[in-house]
């Protein structure tokens, strides 16, 4: 796992930048690769539950506070992030957005906004947890920030083309984030070179701000309202992106079936 | 379909109630026809989205106010449906909503209640709906209604389990439905048939009562708890039922990819 875990998220989410030679060869190899990879079924089993249940419940947030993915559901996990199911959740989540944002017949180019989480959200950490057992292993920061400080995660090709959508029709980008201040650099840098090049506000969380990420995103929205701006919509893979007033008038959830943040 | 839409659901959602002659040569029946019935799969598709993205976008609330299932979906939606994967998916919400409400150490029997929506989480319509193409029919509420009347819904089986669970240590039970007050002693019979003894109060929709379904649920929890009540958990099928303030403190989606009532 740990070849393709390298190999196929440059393919899946950057199979536009495969220009140079070294890409080529990649290109050879997950040619190869790729007929291993596909729907996986729903039979996969964890306790008497099968995976698709269980990832079914996480993304209606009827599961809540759990740690990490359930060890029989490695693989099943496995391809769905890789073999095309993820990105074609996604794709109906982004066409939903912009079909929003476009219907959006009257908006203010000074005080209206679009937030967007970071992590799987504008930019991709597949390549990290591909290589981590797709959230079967617990969280280490210290090697999440370690990963996070290279600056190299693709983007998630849907949201950049919703970003992109929005900032020709003139609504204002802010990334609201759970990565803590000490990060600025490294995301600047990362979402800059994913194709991100321009944003109102970019808001990380200082390193002393307690609370859950629920309670830190909705504070700062709140801000952002009582500061004039207009919440037109708010994406994010988490449902504390999303939930807890102000959300924003309307809200968009990716898929995220590799960890749980409340 | 139609022969399989009046045989399966009694199969899969009254199993325990094979008792007469004539369930039996249903059961038999079934026994036949069940091989036909799998999981559907992943690939098939409508207007190049997969029929289980264009799902998982419904259940996690970012497709909105659609009124039939896309059409090319009818079969995925009809084996997902009868095929296991609804009544697994079910489960898996049923036992996370009975493990909070055994978690709640200490609650007041004169105070706490439950909500519980009716169609489609408390009772289910399958029957009804297997004729009428799984939601791919237009909505008619004059034959909706027709068997409404009928009073002979089955029990979702997993949400009558966690009303037993509810029951038993004393959490009330109060049902909040969008259906109109004429229903009222139609769905007092079906509830009391379906195995729902009691409960503390059921809330039908006055005919004239205007707004959403999410204001007119929102407005009635409202009222509840400025009754003094306090709302520890509600379940329900749509966002509607457990979306708007106050929520109660805990919601649980169960899902329902058929209708959407905004």
């Amino acid at each position: 796992m740990k070849l393709l875990g390298v190999v196929l998220p440059l393919f899946l989410l950057a199979a536009s930048h495969l220009c140079s030679a070294e890409d080529a060869v990649a290109a050879r190899l997950i040619h190869i690769l790729r007929p291993k990879f596909g729907s996986a079924g729903t039979g996969a089993k964890m306790k008497g539950v099968s995976c698709s249940s269980w990832q079914l419940a996480v993304e209606t947030d009827n599961l809540r506070d759990w740690s990490t993915i359930p060890a029989g559901c490695e693989s099943y996990l496995g391809h769905y992030m890789l073999g095309g199911r993820y990105r074609n959740d996604s794709r109906v989540v982004a066409d939903s957005a912009v079909e929003y944002a476009l219907s959006l017949q009257r908006f203010h180019r000074n005080t209206d906004i679009w937030i967007f989480d970071v992590d799987e959200t504008s930019l991709s950490n597949l390549p990290y947890f591909s290589q981590h057992g797709f959230g079967v292993q617990p969280y280490n920061k210290w090697r999440f920030g370690k990963w996070v400080m290279k600056g190299a995660a693709p983007p998630l090709p849907e949201t950049l083309r919703l970003y992109k959508v929005l900032v020709s029709v003139g609504i204002k980008v802010v990334f609201l984030t759970g990565r803590t201040a000490e990060y600025r650099n490294a995301t600047v840098y990362n979402l800059k070179k994913a194709g991100y090049h321009t944003w109102e506000k970019l808001i990380l969380r200082s390193a002393n701000q307690g609370g859950t990420a629920l309670q830190y995103k909705s504070e700062v929205r709140a801000r952002l309202e009582r500061g004039g701006l207009r919440i037109v919509g708010n994406i994010g893979d988490q449902w504390s992106d999303i939930l807890g007033s102000p959300e924003g008038e309307r809200t968009f959830k990716l898929p995220d079936p590799m960890y749980y943040i409340s």
